[in-house]
């Protein structure tokens, strides 16, 4: 899906943010650079930026006008501040992801246009478009890096695509981890409330709330088997430290449950 | 809400990425910049970057460590890498900016740290944090440039925020809770790490991987304010109990502390 998916960057001034967009387009899975009229050819400041991703650098075309550029594709996305002399089908950066990966899908090749660092796209470039995409920037500085936005409408195409990867099989989120048998949990929450009376936290016959909110702190937790033990580890330990001074605390129980009780 | 929102920098190596994180933050509405021992500070080269947002630049923080920058947040986001030895609940930018934002909207300050170019956060920065945030990059080059990561998560916050906007009355599910400031979370961590050793469980100096999972479990039932107060009633009463018996188990340390270490 997202090799269907081109960049194509219009009239870049500095080669650095070729650099950069190349980098960004990358680590979100797209490698289709084509550059139209850039006024610097990317060289070593544009590889430096790219780090990891000179290969999209190498393997980018350079083309003399936008046209030749869109020429085999389907949908023709560009990028723009809000333009309200062109009234024109807009996007945010999320639907023009489920958009251009919908597309992708069913084979069509997807182009994303961005404009000049300072100038942006001319109305000309703009309705070559089937959509404009506007990332909706704070009013007061909307102004961002031209790699940026490659990066945020890159990240919103990487965002559909896995999306729909995953619907099929619709895979549950990290539920592997082993999770204790019910009667495992209870002996730990017998054991617990053992423990707390030892230490006088409690008294046994009247727990009060103590262990109900106690419950309900650990289940929302979920612990799992490997944390059990844990657990179980420790309030052996605190039975054995308390062992000493039990009698003490029994004494103890009336006021040290208030303890309790007031928590 | 994005008003609510911190921005922390841990240990940022080149001046520039700063520059150009403060540019990634204001475009979309984030202004409160905290920087964690930057390896530079901010100044010609950083505030070329910034362009427009040298304002959040000369607003910025300096701390000398990243408790003190997360001391009055209640919701702590830690952007990393997947992270296959320290399993933590784990969100992605999307999900990451929804609760970010529902936290906001109740008032709550919610800090999102971003660690150092080359090497990220260490784990211990990562265990201060109440979720990871993980950019699903392309796995064949995953490294985002760390501006481009300040640019994504921050994107998401305000897609989050103006969904909020538009939708006033739809109100967060079940978020009213009374969450604890992350000082006090610390101090709690603090309290259970001497309890424990208090009872001979783990010697204070080799606590082994114990806190480290103690602190998982914990972190994934994320502890209101109330459960909290049980919580630290319960260390003081081991504590208590355990203080007749403590000499005889310091004894112990070596071996209890293996039952530990082996969990």
């Amino acid at each position: 899906m997202l090799n269907q998916i081109r960049v194509v960057l219009v009239g870049t001034t500095d080669q650095r943010n070729i650099g950069s967009a190349a980098r960004a387009m990358k680590t979100m899975g797209i490698h289709e650079l084509v550059l139209v009229q850039p006024e610097e050819l990317p060289e070593g400041k544009a590889q430096a930026l790219a780090a990891g991703a000179t290969d999209v650098l190498a393997n980018a075309t350079i083309m003399d006008n936008l046209a030749d550029a869109l020429a085999d594709c389907s949908l023709v996305l560009a990028t723009s501040a809000r333009n309200r002399t062109l009234d024109w089908p807009q996007l945010t950066p999320r639907e023009a992801g489920v958009k251009g990966i919908q597309e992708a899908v069913s084979g069509a090749k997807v182009a994303i246009i961005f404009g000049r660092e300072a100038s942006g796209l001319t109305n000309e470039e703009l309705q070559m478009a089937d959509f404009h995409v506007h990332i909706p920037a704070n009013p007061d500085y909307s102004s961002l890096n031209l790699a940026m936005a490659v990066q945020t409408v890159s990240y919103e195409m990487r965002m559909a695509a896995l999306a729909t990867q995953e619907a099929p099989e619709q895979a549950p989120q990290g539920i592997s981890e082993d999770y204790p048998l019910h009667e495992d949990l209870e002996g730990f929450y017998n054991h617990l409330e053992r423990a707390l009376a030892a230490t006088g936290f409690i008294i046994r016959k009247h727990p009060g709330m103590v262990m109900t909110k106690l419950r309900r702190l650990f289940n929302r937790a979920r612990p799992e088997k490997n944390e059990l033990n844990i657990l179980r580890g420790v309030l052996a330990s605190v039975e054995r430290a308390s062992g000493a001074s039990v009698t003490l605390h029994e004494q103890q129980d009336s006021t040290t449950s208030q303890d309790g009780e007031n928590h």
